[in-house]
């Protein structure tokens, strides 16, 4: 007898849309039928998408940030937040100080984690520290021990990599099969910038989308994609924001190279405009985000990329800090140059139904395009695949009952993040998830968080479907 | 109790790749699940794939030719021969021949059809007179009964449309939600080059490749591409076969174009040096179709475009004469001229593995990709899908049981058409069609045809997916 | 003794600038010093630039409408306007009727011309009918008379050539070394779209541009040049007025293929919606002709290809209807939709001021570039250089002494044409022709005509020299 | 009384080819005439060509080394080899050593060329260590004394910049509006695939090619243009290799940017492949330079930018290191890897034959366009226009008389420098130098060097005309 049966449901994959019941047992999906016999638990689905839960491959939780911030979500309030938005699968990242040992950050992660998340887990490496010791014996006994995945910076004071160290870092990445995410904004074109900017006393939060434009982005795009080529291994280009950096991708890929590329909810729903705030004032940083927001010209260039290809994954880089924080107060005080404003904004629980709101309502993107990019693709990307990120049998029994129709108002009172506000405040979305379910077990029944702390399993990954 | 059940087999579709058991009740899948329970009978698909059948989109079969000229294979021999190839749905084309009514085509390709078919087919129709009777009446008419796509020619004397004519059918095709496959060759350039060529005593079958050189496909492509900008309507490119036509399909679908493409195994198996034949003998009319198949880098082209979407589609554009047919043989005495070589060779059967030989088994695309190209898609852009073109609970239990490793040297005394050669005999392929499986009824096993004539259905057909 | 000597100028090529006298004697120009000696007429130019006189390779004058309609200028008014507006060389065309014989029309033209024209002047031929008496001896025995260019038109009712017809012109202009000019825009699709516009009551002038959209030029030059590959001739696309179809010729240039551009004043100073008028009335009539004015992307793209060498020569496309004729009253009465206001503005006397004021004193384009897209490109591709063109020994003392610093508000009562308006009425300028130089002989002094009409001479050209 | 007049020649410049004398007074070109009167001096020029003095504008003369290399010319040698081939202004580099003053490196360089130079010089700097004393006043005031360029190396041990010295250098340039000249290569990419070869044991003189492809100098183009992009300055991209980096840069100029280019003669008459030397030996050593020949199809993209436009001008990058010196036997023997091998070979003496030869002789570009290629575009380029670059009355008299139809075998035995090989050895050229005249005064005369050691000036120079 099967523990659960979702009935009625309409069944949407990354290939096909078609209606079907869905049998659970253990955990698992072991029946997609007709009608798959009696169960101990009946959930009536009519009227409702069931959808592979959500895979969200970049997030930030609990992450170290120097310099006294902290951020806005541990693991216990991303994860649930996460629940809520229709997240089955989060991936954190375990970040190596400089000076650091990779196994100790990674303990670190395991320690700060464990036992406080409501739904999976997976630890993407960030190398910020490429010594002898990381690269020649760290990193390869980590990927063999399941953390097959890292990023690197190509900006940012404290994580930046100099070309050289890319260039090692992607070496062993060809040589272990790991898969490299590459924040991909260049270090000295936004110091120059930022200098300027200063010096011409332009600092609201709005003059950071000014230091960073496309022109910065598209060039460590370009400059990560020749190392990939050099050393001939595939890479993941995240957070793509705008037509420049897309472009460099769009030839990659043309050219039959094996390049994969992220973009994220702030770059189809925000502007950069929107970090003027009021009146070019501190509202403006509840936007800072890097890549910054562009304009829409760049909101169109990202939906040809979702449709077309160019993007394999949707991800929220939920980076979330508290706006009034004592910190936060610390920072729109004395700090109010958008040099001291963090970067990053909260959306783990956003995501899901900004894409289904404004691409799959909107008739921009298909629902198996949707579900291609929030689940299947990152379980193939990240090597979770087929054990998440699809609903078949034999995978695990992470499914999500979605409302097409139903319309909501986003609002930080709805959400289930422990930071203070939302940048998408007060905008409508058509599609709702109202069931999340893990593994069999309903972790969000629509209006509460259902789920057990601490119910969250850590999964060690395979190879990613990259290396082909 | 189950009528059948597919059991160990790995299930492939357009969106994913995993092991369950298959099944199968009056004819539908009924159950995909670790156990499908008992069936009356059963099938060990141990080391198999099951893949959705076949869906050939293009098929030329008893098509009227005009000149005395007959086809090869008539309904019977092409739905046995493309049973034999792992092919469950076949779409012909009815053909209106000029002044006739286009009610009265599509009888009679009912009729000749009617009580032969091994296989489930679908009529396309071919408009080659569209008089204010067809256009306003029969056609709007037809599409409501379920012939939901016509093709149309840009070249061949007895069926070339005008500008006027195209946009005509294009409008038409928008208000009445029709998918137009557009057969794109400028006539007046290949005139005007066939007249260069003869003038020069260049007529051997290697100078049918000259005379239609890809500048006359693109150019005609570009046209038919601006028709339905213009007309606002989707079309079908079909058998595209070089790097020129398909940058002009990669530009329009790159501009947001609802544009469709189709290639076929002619143009990634065989080259223009091939219609040279021993010596620029008459041995090179066994490659003589239209277009003709190009070069090396064309042939790297399509396997770009097949692997990065830029093609939907992969058919056969089956159209077979015979070599020495009395006929024939006429055409090889008197008319050895490339001007008198019927354009067209077979390739019903040899679709599939062609395909998955040089394309899965060399990694070139993956298996969900073979899917997508050979089942998934025909089904969705001529309005078959969900019914056909996948294995989900609910669709037709068509299904191919697929053997990846088995090696096979491609010969026409392997073959079930009735043409007298393969223009493909000798090549080697790897993975072929062990069991084709129609709604439920073994109809190859391998060895021999076991359907019946004539249990093949006539599908009447919904609208493209193009229509989104 | 020198005839005359022009000092203190700034001499501009379109490859050099600098200071030197010209020394000019019977009519041509013998030297360029710094001291040229004495003479028995000086002029000095200080602080003006010298400019090889304009060459206006596009002129429609005095040319066969069809309808009654008849053009507001001929050969003495249009010239007369040229010289006032710096041009010393115009090139009219020599229109063959359908069903005329080609040396007839040429006549007549000749006759209509002679004792009549202000500068030297030039036919190109314009095939409407190609016979087999025409292509095979008419058009061969102009070419070898002179007659090295002709002009083809892929739309209007009384001049579309087909596809076949383009063909075997384009086959005997690489034969006979002539230089096909290619108005580029589809017939049929012309048709389908005043069909649709007019169905639905939109008739107003604004809605001609609405029937000729960019994509309908862009497929017919798109089609021109893959006629002129297939035929291996060069071309020369006309009047290119938007982005889609000039990036069908950057893009055949990038292929290397011998592929020649041509733009016009109302595509950098003229918009689609100045059709609209004063509030969609018949004003906007003034503003129509075909292609019809863009939007301001197209403007920048132009000025792209101005600059980036896209263009290779700029011409007026002068082709005057007036606006209040009986005729006229006739159009804007009875007959006010857009299928019966002749396509065509007037332009030749603005050409050159509206090119300096927007390029030159802009910084868009050198003086130099300035001078070869007026002067130095007409000649080479004509068969005029070096006689024509250019300020150097041995050419003719053809010059215009051009102030730029000079401002200037274009009104209709500045012009010399017969045309009862300009559609730059009001347009502010900067720069100016104050003398025209026309082989040593001052005809336009800055205030008035000054030169003798029938002082023009006619030009027999030698081959252009697109064939290297 | 003239001092000479140049008779009956065909004078070519940028913009015009025409028949006229030349007259030349005090070391300046003061008329163009038919008839220029009578001189002291007469120059037959039947059935020669006279063109520009070529300028070249990329040469390095006595540059200092490190690790004891020494140049195989001096100020000496290379200059007289430079009038022996046409050249008559050349543009070497002040090397700024790492710790020293500008000011220093610049006298220094000057002592070495003062008296020593058969045609004209001006120094471009080479900045190695922008100081805050460098960047804050040397520069700015070297600017002003007319050291109006500079160039910067993104690889060399001894002269790479980082980004934030690059974006320093060329903020500066803005404001100074001084020309950057850019060696784009990535050093650290280098550094990656020389360590990888070597690891392999490969390092034959050919791999010194595969340790820097073309993936590596396209990389660090888009860097240097996407910093021009942000600090809105001009630059020129030099010696540009292949297609690739070719096409960043012509992707940039259709972009409006304000970016130059430079490909030199090894591009168009060297490959890879010639590093092979007889069977992988030493031998090879004689091409090495950096970036490396590379194949056909670069060679075809390298003609497709000379023709368009996207190459601005054709230097040498003469860098002569000698064979079989003490030194080099050093390095051919101990040091055979081709990490040891100086980059660079000789070529100022071949330049303008090799280009004019494979350009102009065969028809790929135009005589027009040789003569912007190689002295009107680096005069104006690098502020030397209008006395330098054209055949223009005050404009110097430096004047190349050009055998269009001499055919030469180029061999060691005919150069004038001081190197002991040329990597042309062998070449057949049609078109060669008969006589080189510098102010007026007969330098090379066909058969031997006729000028005077010491008779070059230096010359200062002003902004370039990239700062429109």
């Amino acid at each position: 007898m099967l523990d659960t049966a979702i009935r009625n449901a309409e069944i949407v994959t990354a290939g096909d849309r078609f209606r079907a019941e869905i049998g659970i047992r253990d955990g698992r999906i072991v029946a997609v039928a007709e009608d798959v016999g009696a169960a101990r638990t009946e959930i009536d689905a009519a009227g409702l998408l069931a959808l592979p839960g959500g895979i969200d491959a970049h997030v930030h939780l609990e992450q170290y940030q120097g310099g006294g911030v902290v951020m806005a979500d541990g693991f216990e309030s991303g994860t649930r937040s996460a629940a809520a938005g229709g997240t089955t699968t989060v991936m954190p990242f375990a970040l190596q100080q400089k000076g650091q040992s990779l196994r100790a950050a990674v303990a670190a992660y395991h320690a700060a984690a464990d036992g406080k998340c409501y739904v999976d887990t997976s630890f993407h490496l960030i190398i910020t520290d490429p010594t002898p010791q990381v690269m020649g014996q760290e990193l390869p006994a980590l990927v063999k021990d399941g953390y097959t995945s890292f990023k690197v910076f190509m900006t940012y004071d404290d994580m930046v990599l100099n070309d050289a160290q890319l260039l090692e870092v992607f070496d062993l990445a060809r040589r272990e099969k790991a898969m490299v995410m590459v924040h991909a904004e260049g270090y000295d074109a936004i110091r120059y910038m930022t200098r300027r900017l200063e010096e011409a006393g332009q600092t609201a939060p709005y003059f950071h989308a000014k230091s960073r434009p496309q022109s910065v982005e598209r060039e460590a795009t370009h400059r990560a994609i020749s190392h990939a080529e050099l050393t001939d291994v595939p890479i993941t280009i995240v957070h793509v924001s705008g037509r420049e950096p897309m472009e460099q991708i769009q030839w990659a890929k043309r050219r039959g190279m094996n390049i994969w590329a992220e973009t994220c909810p702030q770059y189809i729903a925000l502007e950069a405009d929107d970090l003027k705030g009021l009146n070019m004032d501190f509202e403006g940083a509840k936007y800072v985000c890097s890549p910054p927001p562009r304009d829409r010209d760049s909101q169109e260039a990202i939906w040809e990329g979702l449709r077309d290809g160019t993007f394999d994954i949707f991800s929220s880089d939920h980076c979330p800090f508290r706006f009034d924080d004592p910190k936060g107060k610390d920072v729109a005080g004395a700090r109010t140059a958008f040099r001291w404003v963090p970067n990053g904004i909260p959306g783990i629980e956003t995501r899901l139904p900004i894409l289904f709101s404004e691409g799959v309502s909107k008739s921009r993107i298909s629902a198996e395009r949707f579900v291609a990019l929030t689940a299947t693709n990152p379980a193939r990307l990240f090597g979770l695949y087929p054990r998440k990120g699809t609903i078949a049998v034999g995978a695990d029994a992470d499914i999500t009952l979605w409302d097409p129709a139903r319309e909501v108002t986003l609002s930080q009172s709805l959400l289930h993040h422990d930071c203070d506000y939302t940048p998408y405040e007060g905008m409508q979305v058509t599609g709702w998830p109202v069931r999340t379910i893990l593994r069999g077990q309903t972790v969000w029944d629509g209006q509460k968080v259902t789920g057990a702390m601490g119910a969250g399993l850590y999964l060690d990954r395979g190879t990613s479907q990259a290396f082909r």
